[in-house]
């Protein structure tokens, strides 16, 4: 049941006052576009949108994704008008200012009913292609009395202008997301000016031939917004609607013109705004009747969701929902039984492979898994366990085929990971991080729990040549903050950072992963789990101990044979397996300093042994250690003929850390 | 004029014999693509495609681009049967091989012919897009007398899934590029097995929707293939040929399935192909007459060449087309004077607008620079020297509006910059560097001249908050192999960058430049330019010397803030400018130790201040020296705000630094 049009319009105008307002006090921010889409925006969180704004962590609530972040203005705007507890009025005064909630870009971790941070231009459309794949899925399993819900999305021009756009609704149309409704914000207009500068796309029929259903309305006409999202709903397609809007709707002198884009409008076409709108309220105020009609649409979804507290209660499945949806993992979940197997009968096999292996155990005790390859399943080793596909036709399945999409992949597994109730997990080369860093740093930034699967971790992956080998990427990605990289050597490491990646329920791992077969190094028992600590100590020096080998991966084998060696001519050498920086980084003071004394080079000398850069591994070497490594791009042959030509064997790496002992 | 059918399909044949025998060889390849698209192939080279294999590097031949990488063989094929000088059969032989120019993917800088290193996918057919917008450029410059060719591409299914494939040809479409054609390796087939698993999308009718011209045909019918083409070339849109193939086409029992295409087919499936093919040859053998047939075809570009020459001969404007075509800089090109006046009258600006200060004096003095931004152009400061807009209307323009495209901008410039002529520079914000990285690493990798202007480079954009904001990526980028990365901390050092950047025929630059205005460090004349050295002591200790301060950008003010405030007690500062590490890690080691010298933190601190991650920095400051930074994600607020917080400033780090001194 609609409010009369003119009480609509105030609601809608509340939010233009607030953004422009908002952005003029902080003097910066963009104003254009929660003006552009104030109406639709005020028709479907009044109408439509199922929430319930004093429950915002309701499972079933629909999810809203502003993907034009930087319209953020609008969010934080719907939210304080809807009820949520935040942002308060003073929140929204403090719009982009330090500790305020409402920073420039929505983030998730800042603001309940902000589902995902956006601003990187088209993600939040991809992240919701994966909310809405983990909504099938679990609908799918737990049927529609518990999970049966939408999602929505407000696109801009540069969310469809970007690549990934094309990935994300590929995958959507492909697997037939008819929840999904997205929002194009379709003004004419960027930051450089119209449109037509850069683009000359039909965009429906592109969305069209993707699989899309397409429907136009007039952004500005509450009736026409209402039958195109009655029409999108209607539809089994995931659905485009195509707002006709004016960008900065309302300003007089500066609407439909890149000038209200991204910048204050200035206290004049403020206050010309107003007379327009009819708006007389003070900045930061919302007149009494607005702020009620605002506060009385979340009747409806108070109503569903204790409805939906009532089905719950009545399910069986209750418990089970529960704990999925809280991302903890099953009582007495362990991996100790298949480690303790691999150390009775050890396996050389490559870590892709021991990850597989590692997959099989967890896909089987872990219900909540969806795995994944971005086109890659045989090489990456990602489908294990029995789990079967995730298609259109069976969204119960827990295996997606991504398709050549690696960025697609990536932010669809954020989605799924911010939806809640699964853990993704996904798997491409580790040299086409490259394509979906993007993505990953999303993962990071919103703390999810994303497992990346990397595969072809570096020069052993021989014959693809520099464009597929990883150089510098393992060490570039230990720079990116809150992600774990991990690059185990052998069977038993592999399982050991698949238990810790899946009990880290706010950071995303990378897992660089071998294609070589590897020997294990883990052979006897140790009491616990080795990788928690990040790095640990794999052998310890016989002879006095005058050189710490630190490696990592497919090296750490041949740092052991480097120490035996060096133990034949007398020279103690410990080796240290640094399986994950970033943890040991985290150990205490004690801990680290037992692994790496703080002793001169003529005492004890610290050598690293990786195949990738050695820029940064001073940090473990000392600035007077020896680092091996590969500081060039790659070449093409097989794997044995690269470590021979970039000297990353025993035999070339002995001579030089005796050289520098008695240099 | 055609030979006939008979001829032709053994000329088809000889591509599928070798690329069957190499892959067996090598025990590791992709005989799939070559032998599916083998029968286009040997039309289009045969037939259309304009080249003279004894002359690889002429200007105006047509530029072929395999952007389905991995089907290598198909390319090696290709130019040994013309008649290239390389690859030679032995090198056939020694496909994937160490040493081979016949690497596994194709790669640029081991064989003529090879236009573009390919592999990662959807790049090859958006670097071909910058090719032929170089073409257009070059020939609305020069006339079609000098500059007159086609660019020609085939690409397979997973160049058009992923994102780069979206933003290219949007790029592609809008600027009208007629005289491009991308041949689609149609044939439903991917790794993981039938594109069902992943599609749906109707391709075709997506790049109508992107004002492309498309054309099918069946890839196995030669007059079929002769009448796509001949349409392809009469459109002056952009044209896809969507080529009906089989995949392994000829390999009995396996053609048509995954199996082919990225393994050997064994030497049973071989010997039944070469029943089925009629191919009677033994391997790496081909027959008199095929081969003669191949070699004829050169004589149609070969005469074609001739012709050029003459006309080259005959313009007036031959040195300049060959000075811009061999990458030559105009003879006394400098930007001395601009320098000269900023430290006879010291400017207090961003380094993104010193960037573009200095972008006003090179376009002004070469014509050969092409500028453009990724909907950036106001905040990247890129448009500059009076260039006018690239557009389908006028290929003449200097300026390219990419629209919200990083990757497929990144991509393009590579394109531009491997077809020569031109010098292509970009822009878009630091962080969005995570977008187009694949695209930075193939510059790198490819050796070629592009030039990426990367702003808002760290906390100092402000209130756009983390995920606007560079914490990783400047470091990150430092340890790619063959890149420049330099960060500037005032309008003189951004114009030596520059300089350095436009006389790197054979390595890309990115260029980090401050959102913030900055004060001008340099004040004085120094005899050169400072930034060859990478890094340069910019101000000498008064006091004895106990400190070392190296800092970058915008931190360097504030390291000389604090150097003045340790000389106020007495402690002797030097500061160090590291403009750039690579650069400063190529000089000598007299250099470096001058610079830094290898002296124990008691005699002499190293203090690294650069407003991004410290990890990396132990290499600049040794192990117990001190690294300001930020280790974290960054946050929303005014730039200043965010410098007090994170504490850069000489307030939070004078008593760190005093601290250590005592410690």
């Amino acid at each position: 049941m609609s409010l009369d049009t003119a009480r609509m319009v105030q609601m809608a105008n509340a939010i233009r006052a607030l953004s422009m307002d908002a952005v003029q006090a902080a003097n910066s921010g963009h104003p254009g576009m929660p003006m552009g889409m104030a109406d639709v925006a005020t028709v479907l969180w009044s109408e439509y949108l199922k929430h319930d704004p004093k429950a915002p962590g309701w499972s079933d609530r629909d999810r809203f994704v502003l993907s034009a972040g930087h319209g953020s203005m609008l969010i934080y705007s719907l939210l304080h008008l809807a009820g949520y507890d935040r942002p308060t009025m003073e929140d929204i005064r403090n719009f982009r200012q330090i500790e305020s909630p409402c920073a420039g870009h929505p983030e998730n971790f800042l603001l309940d009913g902000v589902e995902s941070t956006t601003g990187p231009l088209g993600q939040g459309l991809a992240m919701a292609v994966g909310m809405a794949m983990a909504e099938r899925h679990l609908n799918a399993t737990f049927g529609d009395e518990i999970v049966d819900h939408r999602t929505w999305v407000i696109a801009g021009d540069g969310c469809l202008m970007e690549g990934i756009n094309h990935e994300a609704i590929g995958l959507a149309g492909h697997l037939k997301l008819g929840r999904m409704v997205v929002f194009w914000d379709d003004n004419n207009i960027t930051i450089d000016g119209s449109t037509e500068l850069s683009t000359s796309e039909n965009i429906k029929a592109r969305y069209e031939a993707t699989g899309w259903h397409v429907v136009s309305c007039d952004g500005h006409d509450f009736d026409d917004i209402r039958r195109a999202i009655d029409e999108a709903v209607a539809d089994d397609r995931p659905s485009l609607v195509a707002c006709k809007t004016v960008i900065g709707k309302g300003a007089p002198n500066k609407q439909g013109t890149s000038a209200t884009h991204g910048a204050p409008l200035g206290d004049e076409e403020i206050s010309a705004a107003r007379a327009v709108l009819g708006w007389d309220a003070k900045p930061f105020e919302i007149p009494e009747q607005v702020l009620s009609d605002w506060r009385g649409t979340a009747e409806r979804g108070k109503k569903a969701h204790a409805d939906w507290q009532d089905r719950l209660g009545q399910s069986g499945r209750r418990a089970e929902f529960e704990r999925r949806m809280a991302g903890e993992l099953p009582e007495g979940f362990s991996l100790d039984g298949y480690i303790q197997a691999l150390i009775e009968e050890p396996q050389k096999v490559a870590t892709r492979k021991a990850s597989e292996m590692a997959l099989a155990e967890i896909n089987t005790k872990l219900p909540e898994t969806i795995g994944g390859s971005a086109d890659l399943t045989g090489s990456n080793n990602t489908k294990a366990g029995g789990i079967g596909p995730f298609t259109a036709d069976d969204y119960s399945g827990r295996y997606v085929y991504y398709g050549i999409r690696e960025f697609g992949m990536a932010a669809a597994m954020n989605g799924m990971a911010l939806h809640g109730g699964v853990i993704p997990y996904g798997g491409t080369f580790l040299v086409f991080t490259d394509y979906c860093r993007a993505a990953i740093r999303l993962s990071a930034l919103q703390q999810v729990r994303v497992v990346y699967v990397m595969t072809h971790d570096s020069i052993g992956l021989g014959e693809d040549g520099p464009t597929h080998q990883p150089v510098e990427h393992v060490q570039s990605l230990r720079m990116m903050p809150n992600l774990l990289v991990m690059r185990p050597a052998d069977a038993v490491e592999t399982a050991e950072c698949w238990d810790i990646a899946l009990r880290q329920p706010d950071r995303p791992t990378v897992l660089a992963l071998s294609r070589q077969n590897l020997p294990q190094m883990r052979t006897h028992q140790l009491s616990e789990n080795m990788t928690q600590y990040g790095g640990y100590r794999l052998k310890a020096s016989q002879a006095p101990r005058r050189v710490i080998l630190v490696a990592t991966g497919s090296e750490l084998h041949v740092a052991m044979e480097c120490a035996e060696r060096l133990e034949e001519s007398g020279i103690g050498a410990d080796v240290v397996s640094m399986v994950c920086t970033q943890l040991f980084d985290e150990q205490d003071d004690a801990y680290r300093s037992d692994i790496l004394p703080d002793v001169s080079p003529d005492e004890i000398l610290r050598v690293s042994i990786e195949a990738g850069t050695t820029f940064g591994w001073d940090r473990y070497t000392m600035t007077h250690g020896l680092r091996i490594g590969i500081d060039r791009f790659g070449a093409s042959a097989p794997a044995g003929d690269l470590f021979d030509k970039f000297g990353l064997t025993a035999d070339a790496i002995v001579p030089q850390i005796m050289n520098k002992l008695n240099g």
